[in-house]
């Protein structure tokens, strides 16, 4: 009962075996093996010929390297408030970016609206060179509150974007779960919608530490490499990296994957029925509950995290999320703990 | 007859296994899980209780952090002029200190002497305000040029930066090749030598990708956990970094895998004789050749680095790494080609 | 009937005076000059002897060199989100800090207080490494809508800035302004109320461009210089940026000029009446106007700034700021006019 | 008898009488004023109507910003070893421009060659990713040294930056020294030569404060205004940045100033003879000299600085530096102290 995070997960055995098998004698380091070769032909088909593919070993890293590929240092990016780059790496975009700001956009379910996107630029515009310039918008896919953008949210988004001169980004740490759930083709959601540059994440749906950033517009991707090199983002061994993103698209495990912690996250759903506070429509349900009922969670061994306050809630607010680990046996122990509980009280 | 790098080899058999022991169930992200745990006893149970080991995936990243916690960004590092921080890592230090500078201090052996540092600090401390202020000193053990540093050279450094208010820190990225060189415990070439912070190398001994930065000095550590995480370096699975570096430290297994790259280059420097330009004394050699001799060594398959023109040797240099993988075959087969070679030339 | 900014007025004929005055042979460069020591001498009386001032040109530099000096590049200011260094600095602070976050904290008169900083310090501390660390709170004397906070608030500022171990940074573009309505000694809202840092300025109040960094904390101020020269911050020709600020201080030119200042937004603020949306207590004020009143004053030749859209406020909102320089004249001006074209409505 | 510096002399009349003409009533703040307007003709008469010059107070600020806004934060820059930016800017072109490295090339006179370039391009380009990426080469005119570039050598590193992609920045501090030796228009140093953007120093010559950066390829000039801005380099109160630089070049100021100082120098170069070590040919000498000779100026109230060792050169080495302000009389009365040390040693 373990729903503290997906990277709480271990490593799928696919990916451990593609591993092994990768350990075959010497190869050429930093990128110049046959793994390397391989995972960028499978994003080619699956994205366009046009797709640049980097692997990285973490989601901080593919985000913060892309952005700083397309901003300048007296930039800026507009994203969601909620958005992981702007609360959970540290500053790691602005230390990459050179100190550049993130403009955090409110957002009540995680998503924003390109009216917002318009809104900031007409401020902007107004400060002349004493304010930072926006040079990019952020999207993260699946969101932080565990929703998801349509196409044609995307393609709304990315319209703003071409209106006002700014690159598109989309955090892709879930891109996975949104895809199953949607159903299109991957690049529906990305360079089909508008969006220049993806961060790629593999490390939460079963790879070991691996992602990548595709830059779809390759106008967009010049120095990507130097800047990879000179944040320690760069592998010796980098087979290793590639072989588990290589390992990851190969007969759909990536789909397979994310199929099961969103079936596993709509099971949880189901039976915790109005406790839900955003649909769920990936991995991740966030739920209210009375703080005695929580604690009663946890000292039955169920493991979340425990939310910020969310305003308008009144109750505390807990995450949980699944992953493609997670089996219907550990959402039925947690579903008759809660009915117990429940009734408990 | 891979003698390209030491990057070039694969894993070591145990390591792999580890990462598939490692692959049980959920376990804590972040570091707060037992392969972390253990992994940092081991650095404790040889290096001394006081010793802070993190793990990160690249020895530009350990590097790069390592300097940035102990140098102010209007400060300046001291090292040799060949150092990989100063001309193979693309700025990576500059990167992550925000600007401070490397200054290179000639060496015609990789390493540096007391006498060096002292006059950069007389020509540091006569600029005032107008000079950035040197605040550490880097040492690579072993260095560049496949020399090592003996602990009482590290001494009299290390007692040279005592002198000057600077911190020492030690790329250690063959640390175990320098050390079952020296045949001494590993803190005599660290703490006990005055050594403040280590970047404890194990990717080119046998890891997947895996290093340690370890402060000996706790007062300086300061600050480290956030520099890793806003540098994208910090990962979330990451009982699969210290699982790597558990099973690198178990059972003397960064030993041996040191000790058979060393015999191997030294086998090779045997049969290779006046050639050799340095000291072979870990796991490198540099050898001096005409420029057709080179050719028809690679020609017949033997694959090295072609190095930059070495100041004072008349022919082309090359660079040969032997690496944990280098068997006696792979050695003898390359030195049957050079005598043939020599013979025919 | 210019009102767009008291940066727009010229510069007291002391200072112009005092600048041709130290016209008068070689003098020592880069500070070593007598008008420095002068000036020192100066801030030392007003604020004690451990009160260490540095001159440079600009307020964003003093702002930006200020907080660059008590925060790391993992950590973060609080400020109000009106602020200048958030606003109205392009990035400065983030740029010269190294990346460190700026975190605004909503404010309906430009004023932040204690509780704010204590739930800003609790979510911090709640997301651990994943977050950037506040290490300092700046506040704005007087604020960004022309407010000014009292001794008292900003000794419990300071005490909140001391349970959390943040230093407490004072933006003082207008702290003659905010002293001359308390009516004061100058320490009382500087050193004796907690303030760690002042950003001290006299180009708003006469200076050409003059402004000066007071550490009351000496601790605090490591490495400032440093950081000034290599910020292109130090002028070689010192005399004249601390002659000016010897000028601005001498038989109280700094306070006669603020009070000028006020008094005409006084008088400004007498003849508008319900117009005004905030207090007056410092040389700025705040109307809201219907669109073609606005219109109507810049036609008849009025020059203020259009501000953005308040919030909750109906109607277009613009500021008017009174310098030195402005007389009774060009206020009774503005009010003939505002006052016919309020009858043409 | 000063001659440490030329930054140690006061402004010329000329400029201070400026500053008290432009001292009337209001004027638009940062730049919207016409004082900038005609010092912008002024410098489009001079160098051509495609210049674009932007006022700062700082030479470092102008170096620093020039090279950011034209290198990329894993870029490098060219440059003779003892350049200003490399020595005596304690890091700032490495903090503006985001942590690029400065590529110190040797040089007997200060003056860098093209071969040096070709040769740094090719040892870049065989590190690949690994090493940083030059970008751009910077000169000094006058040098460091005190010696000047001939516009034909000028053209011909122009000609090595266009071989390899680099834009070529020309820091001249003393840019009006240069010219008056040379005797030719100022376009033919700059924009006909292949400068790509300038450094014009006016403080050193003459100024309060004031320098100006020139791009003459407008394409390299994107961006540079928020990079000022945020590098709190833009003067609200442009007006008095800018009278000076148009005064500067009013009626020709700017080579008479320069006249005077190298006919100074030129004079002190005649009756020191053999004991200069280089060419003098702008308004710097550099003298070997027994140690107790300089004492003995010294005690004499001789004002000078004291330079580094000089390879190769047995005596310590002093500098002198004349300026607009330096006489016939403070020449004569060094010379004849000079004479009569000398008859006593």
């Amino acid at each position: 009962m373990n729903f503290t995070s997906d990277n709480a997960a271990p490593v799928s055995p696919e990916i451990l075996a593609a591993l092994a098998a990768a350990n075959d004698g010497p190869a050429p380091s930093y990128g110049a093996d046959s793994w390397t070769a391989r995972f960028r032909e499978k994003i080619a088909s699956l994205f366009g010929p046009q797709a640049i593919a980097h692997p990285v070993a973490t989601g901080t890293a593919a985000n913060a390297l892309a952005l700083a590929t397309i901003v300048r240092p007296y930039g800026a990016v507009l994203c969601a408030e909620e958005a992981h780059i702007a609360s959970d790496e540290c500053g790691a975009p602005e230390f990459y970016m050179g100190g550049a700001k993130l403009i955090p956009l409110p957002s009540r379910d995680g998503k924003i609206r390109p009216a917002q996107i318009d809104a900031a630029m007409a401020r902007a515009r107004d400060g002349g060179v004493h304010h930072v310039l926006p040079e990019a918008v952020s999207l993260t896919q699946a969101t932080e509150w565990g929703t998801i953008y349509q196409p044609d949210e995307i393609a709304a988004i990315a319209a703003a974007c071409r209106r006002h001169g700014l690159a598109l980004h989309m955090d892709g740490a879930r891109f996975a779960n949104a895809l199953v759930t949607l159903g299109c083709p991957p690049a529906a959601i990305g360079p089909e919608a508008g969006v220049d540059v993806l961060s790629f994440g593999a490390t939460k749906n079963g790879a070991l530490a691996a992602e990548a950033v595709i830059f779809f517009n390759p106008k967009l991707a010049d120095g990507f490499e130097r800047r990879r090199k000179r944040a320690g983002q760069l592998w010796s061994k980098m087979r290793y990296l590639s072989a588990q993103l290589d390992a990851y698209l190969e007969s759909d495990l990536w789909l397979r994957n994310a199929r099961q912690a969103n079936d596993m996250a709509g099971r949880l759903a189901a039976g915790l029925g109005p406790h839900v506070i955003h649909p769920v429509e990936a991995n991740e349900l966030f739920l209210t509950l009375p703080e005695p009922q929580i604690a009663a969670l946890e000292s039955a061994g169920a493991r979340f995290y425990r939310w910020v306050a969310v305003e308008g809630v009144p109750n505390p607010v807990i995450r949980l999320v699944t992953s493609f680990a997670t089996t219907e046996t550990d959402v039925d122990r947690f579903l008759k703990l809660f009915a117990a509980q429940k009734l408990a009280a």
